[in-house]
């Protein structure tokens, strides 16, 4: 079964980051969400992304606002793909969490998403699981028809 | 076998894109490499995202500058997972680029590297691709163990 | 008559838009609204675009928030001039759309107005429209003088 | 036959504004050329602005550099469409030169191209006209499919 | 007597700039206040500019937002001293409005103060009169020591 | 006889200063330069700016880059008015002078121009000082009428 | 006994800076708390930093916003480490403050923390403090087993 | 013997990190200088800074370009003061590493220099170290003393 390990700097940042649990639930994507602290936790941070790939996560969202270095930290131990969710927190809208998320070192990428942009992350997770589980394939098929169909409806209700 | 395509706006765009061709042709990987444009091409965009997946590619790259729609156009288009290259070309160093990448609206995400980020773009997407390959996972683990003995090596020569 | 399309690329935009349709209908411009998504109904949206000079527009205006594709994607299917109005959504008060839609590449161009400029985006549309309808530039005569009238009464009433 | 004047602060921008220039006169437009100055000038632009449309201009592209002033000041002046040019003069490349002419107040538009965006400016002007003369759009059209022949044979080369 | 002239480019403006009327008022300097727009009565703001010098007025200053250019539009009329005000409106905290009026082309210089820096305007406007009403010098040395006052007495109160 | 004093953080600065140096005395006012550091010589900087008045000076332009703080902190010991000219050196073009400089708190103003204005640092200083001394506002009057030759020739040198 | 001197330019500054004292005062530090304004009372500023050392004085905290010379200023007097606090007031979140503090010249460094990072201002006088007392680098280890703590019990909560 | 550790994540680093080794050696300091990734080996990073305090190590600087990681990852393992010296290689002339590092979240500072600010990093140290070492509060004393002169000395070739 598809999972997704969804790991976050602090509760505060839950609010934007339950759109991207709830939207993979939604994918029937098995998801385990985690606090976990670039700075504050290192060693746990550490433990978890070595072992990711052995426990079955095939994918990691890491969420984190500010000098958001979460993401880049699991990437450095781990092999599977990261996904950087910047999180708008102080300075300029998020321009430093996107910033610092995005702007890895070569060798050692994050797949970035826009700033507060829980949904894509969690879509960005499925189209990635998607070329192993071919459900997901047709799913995400479904889910592009459905986004189609709220805008024809949204245009059919302005004219 | 692991098939990435790699979309440049431009030919002007090769010197940065070709570090991503060499760094996939580096693991294995069989890359297809196209020009085409989101605003001069649109319908050849459409028609090569639209049957990407069942051509065989697993991972789309799309390098663009300035308004750098070329990624985004292709991801609305397809379910496979969509890496987007900025390229610094104009204003403030890419960040143009970075932006128009990276912002996606809901539903239609584009995994953002760096500015000019070409090797990680290619790392990204073997990533991606090891889910389903499980030779790259292993080739990855000796990718990171290269990097580190290069940085132990660089250690040593200033010592 | 003249004839301008609106284009956002969802209901939300609609209370920034409708100044736009507003101050239109005021010059007599027919005006035509639509929802229509770059990334989540790009067929339609090339489907449209392509029509659009045999339909009777004569100019088209599309709103867009974030990564705002919307006016460029259109662009690209047309040779009508199209004015792209950025919407303040979520990165540094709108910085991410206006970049995204003003910094297009060579040969495609869209007129770019300020970000939430949506009179300004109608003015400019009437202001294109009157190289063909002669009654547009008296009435943009007028709508001059009017703006002028009311500075003048807004100084009288500090003195 | 179309015509568009094309003025510049300085012809220190002349490098930037000649290739709106060319790109007008393949179109097969008339070309006036004036350099005038927003600051230093004040009298003759607004003399230029106020008797351009008699004078059988249609369209006005203004390019300015750093606090670029001139196209809103010759906007104050006329109602027909100008088209704001901005140079990389000075600021983070030209980002000062981009915000001082689109952020324009309500009423008076400027249609903004991208920074050093010359040719834009010139197709954009072309467009515009084409609604008064029907040989432009089919210029439009040709012009268009030169630009995805460039494309298809980049492509080609590459293959 | 000392004479500043006040010009803002709509009411709007009035909240921020009456602490600028305010401070000169408590200098004992003499206040005109006009509402004048650049693009909406340019010939207003050239008429007012040219004959500023003859009527009285020892300093200018010209408050506006956005695009801001009416500090600068003045100043391309008269040789009197110009203190630009940019007002917080739109785009990141009154960035636009700073650079649109700060960095003016050669020749034509204003003397910018912070974005809404009402009371710095007047105090400027007071310290460039003290060069020829010497009671102003006096006054501003009182100014400086009643600040030094208040900024002891907050000491005082903390600890 | 009328009198600027330079300063200038570093002799590195002096490539930009010297125009203004060059400018002023070409209006025949009085200059005297100096090198002084708000951070290496801050007791010089006090003093200097204690006695300013006194000594005969009637406007001070400070150069300064980075954390530009020479202009406020002269502007801390005296009520002449200080011109602030923004020296390009490091971060973002010398949007970090800029804002060092222009953002000061209330009560305390620097005159700010553009960035390397060191011309319309001069220009404007010479505006101050034409409220005191007649002739300069004849000769700022020829100045205007000399910049505005040297458009038309241009003007014509492009015709 | 570890002192630090925290000194602020405003009272309107303490919400943002009392974290620091408090912070300060769990880990046993005797605290001073000053108004002190670079621009509004700068003999007074000069006077403490020169005494500073002599005094007892360990680490300076200095807070300021906007064109925030505070920190600067005080570093030009004193050779203890000056830590400087970037407060959120005007432009762009910060970073006029965060870049006035930070980009400080060749021989006057200022430690600058994270915009409105009150709380780490403190831990960091704790850190260099620690050099000289021990028993601060025990309560250092102890603060970032309880910061570990707390993280595990959010992941905990959240499980 | 004061001790300093200057890490940095690659040689390419070493043209703008010498200048700090060098200050540190003119300060009679021990140097320490080593590469090492946050990212490429991240368990010798945390190795390191775990054990620094023991081995000596007063203070450790840590320079780091893009999204630069570093001085926060060492942050994480260690009570002694980092200090973080952002250097200038990709966007925006460093903003991203100036960003990165110093947005560090509570709990967690790096004292932040300025971009390529390298001799600031090491006199920043130093002032640190002069805590516990008094001999370098007089060196640094006498460095003070020698920017003043040459200061002095800078004025006087001008004059």
């Amino acid at each position: 079964m598809p999972k997704v390990t969804v790991v976050m700097g602090s509760t505060s940042d839950m609010p934007v980051v339950e759109k991207a649990i709830n939207t993979l639930k939604e994918f029937g994507v098995e998801v385990d969400a985690m606090v976990c602290s670039a700075h504050r936790t290192p060693d746990i941070a550490a433990d978890f992304a070595k072992n990711a790939r052995e426990n079955g996560t095939d994918v990691i969202i890491a969420a984190a606002g500010k000098a958001a270095h979460l993401p880049g930290v699991l990437a450095a131990f781990t092999t599977l793909p990261i996904i950087g969710l910047p999180i708008k927190s102080s300075l300029m809208d998020g321009l430093d969490s996107l910033l610092s998320i995005v702007q890895m070192p070569s060798g050692v990428p994050v797949a970035t998403v826009a700033v507060n942009g829980a949904e894509n992350a969690a879509v960005l997770a499925v189209q990635i699981m998607s070329l192993k589980y071919d459900e997901l394939a047709i799913k995400l098929t479904d889910y592009k028809k459905t986004m189609k169909k709220k805008v024809i409806e949204s245009n059919n209700s302005i004219q």
